[in-house]
């Protein structure tokens, strides 16, 4: 519960129902950079498997403002992120914003996007230990997402799915503590390693995407590029021998066979730097089966961000917390 | 010309004329795996940017099996595309199929694929000399979208576009010419690198994940992120020193702007592993400035595949024919 004993899912519903009042709302743009982009990733994925009426997408923010999708106008719902305002996604808004559409900001510290959108949601940052997991960006775009279904359409799941979000802040905590160790030896191994694949699928994209750039890449400076597990033997398999490094998201859900399909020849013709975080050890099923689905990147990123990620940047002796050029220097 | 006299854009407009005759169609889905899946950016691109009135949208090919969006019924298009049949690209046109869509098959081989599908059209394989440009997939998914808006909304430089096709080939031919030396040089440089990044934005973004993926990854057994050049400044930049190799992608078109703020970042941040393959270098504004932003994926893939590639192949004496897994173990 937060201020005045009102719960996030409820702040989030009454913000969606007071978008519809005043806008016949046919499309959703998720629009940031970074990890606040691959962040709407759970959100968009739970629009395109249960919205039949809505029509949803994600955009980069600089895209977005160069080459704005040509039916953004009244009827899209832009939600849009950052964390303290970065300068193209507040461009981003601007543009959302004078083609007409219903407009949220989810942010931390206020900025020229809390200033430029019709609406706004404070968001607490996933790095911090004492966030709460439902009030990070993903979680609240999730709820976002899931009020707008389940307000013009009916979302079957809907109580179902706000109540694991009063659990699932737990589930994590529990997951870190039993992550912690397995992680510490992972990071071990991997010191060293030049380049780090990160792999996942469906419902667990996104946060294998923020690992690669945002965890590995960004706070630590090593190569990783990210790989979907539908994709991999389309290519990138062609790569893999026993010495390379590969990281695997295993999500619960429909697209797990996909997953299922890429562990198997990761154990045949991979070797020890294969890696498996798999759903069912963070917690996954502790949520109903008929929801657990959406809430793959709401576990995983936190997990990787906060216990993962950590772990290698003491094995690596590379500070997180440094940066060579953000907040630097002119980019 | 293509036989008794029709070109491949009367060929594709009246298929798709066929499809709207008895589907009133509100979502287009591409769906195929690879290079193939690629290969469908252009087209989403374009529809992204010029249709107000059709939803579309890209899928792997197992993840629309696995997960399919909840639209899609009889007044979705589904565009299928695969060389030779891919297993999951097979069943994915059985999904679109069962689930009432229109389908439309891309193909080289008949297959299965062919059999599932409504329709049909024949394409050229990209990796091919004598194939023409405006025959492959990419092309022919690129033209479907444009005679789909025109056909439903009416697309302005629809002529202009076809125009454009009917010349792209010889300005290809020009620009393989143009680039084999500087291919040459790029290769020795590159050999014995082990990661190579590759960067793109907007309507070029298909073809540097295809270049990563397929020619890269698939061929050469080189790893090979793919970056935004959007999202390069939200984590991924951190990696950049003086011998990061980095090829550039720069397009022409709205999402220049994008490819120049990252090229002055490589430039300044960079070193000489820094490439830059321009769209202004191979012949995009050959073509009117009204479509050429349609047409860099158009340029890019072919010269990346067949000169970048096989020069790159040549240079590390690994030859691109040749595969470890695939066609050649289960998986």
């Amino acid at each position: 519960m937060g201020v005045m004993g009102v719960s996030i899912q409820q702040e989030v519903s009454a913000i969606v129902g007071r978008v519809l009042e005043s806008h016949d709302i046919t499309h959703v743009v998720w629009v940031a950079a970074g990890g606040s982009f691959g962040g709407f990733h759970a959100a968009n994925y739970f629009m395109e498997r249960e919205s039949k009426a809505i029509f949803s997408s994600t955009f980069t923010s600089n895209e977005f403002v160069l080459a704005p999708p040509a039916y953004v106008d009244e009827h899209t719902l832009a939600v849009i992120c950052s964390m303290r305002g970065t300068k193209e996604t507040c461009e981003a808004a601007r543009t959302a914003k004078e083609l007409g559409a219903a407009t949220i900001a989810l942010y931390v510290e206020q900025s020229d996007l809390t200033a430029v959108c019709d609406q706004k949601i404070a968001y607490e940052s996933i790095a911090l230990d004492e966030s709460r997991v439902e009030r990070v960006n993903s979680s609240i775009a999730l709820q976002i997402a899931m009020a707008l279904v389940n307000q013009l359409e009916g979302y079957a799941e809907y109580e179902t799915a706000m109540a694991a979000f009063d659990v699932v802040d737990a589930v994590y905590r529990k997951a870190v503590a039993y992550a912690r160790p397995l992680a510490h030896c992972w990071a071990e191994q991997m010191a060293g390693e030049k380049t780090i694949y990160v792999m996942g699928s469906g419902p667990a994209y996104g946060s294998a995407y923020i690992f690669s750039i945002c965890n590995i890449e960004e706070m630590l400076q090593i190569d990783s590029p990210t790989i979907n597990c539908c994709e991999f033997f389309h290519g990138p398999f062609e790569v893999l021998d026993k010495s390379k490094p590969v990281f695997l998201l295993m999500s619960v859900g429909r697209c797990r066979k996909a997953d299922e399909r890429a562990l198997a020849f990761l154990e045949r013709y991979g070797g020890c730097n294969v890696y498996v975080l798999d759903g069912k050890e963070i917690g996954l099923n502790d949520l109903p089966d008929s929801v657990s689905e959406y809430f793959n990147h709401i576990l995983f990123s936190p997990i990787l961000n906060n216990v993962y990620m950590r772990a290698l940047s003491k094995a690596t002796s590379k500070d997180y917390m440094t940066r060579r050029y953000m907040w630097k220097v002119e980019y």
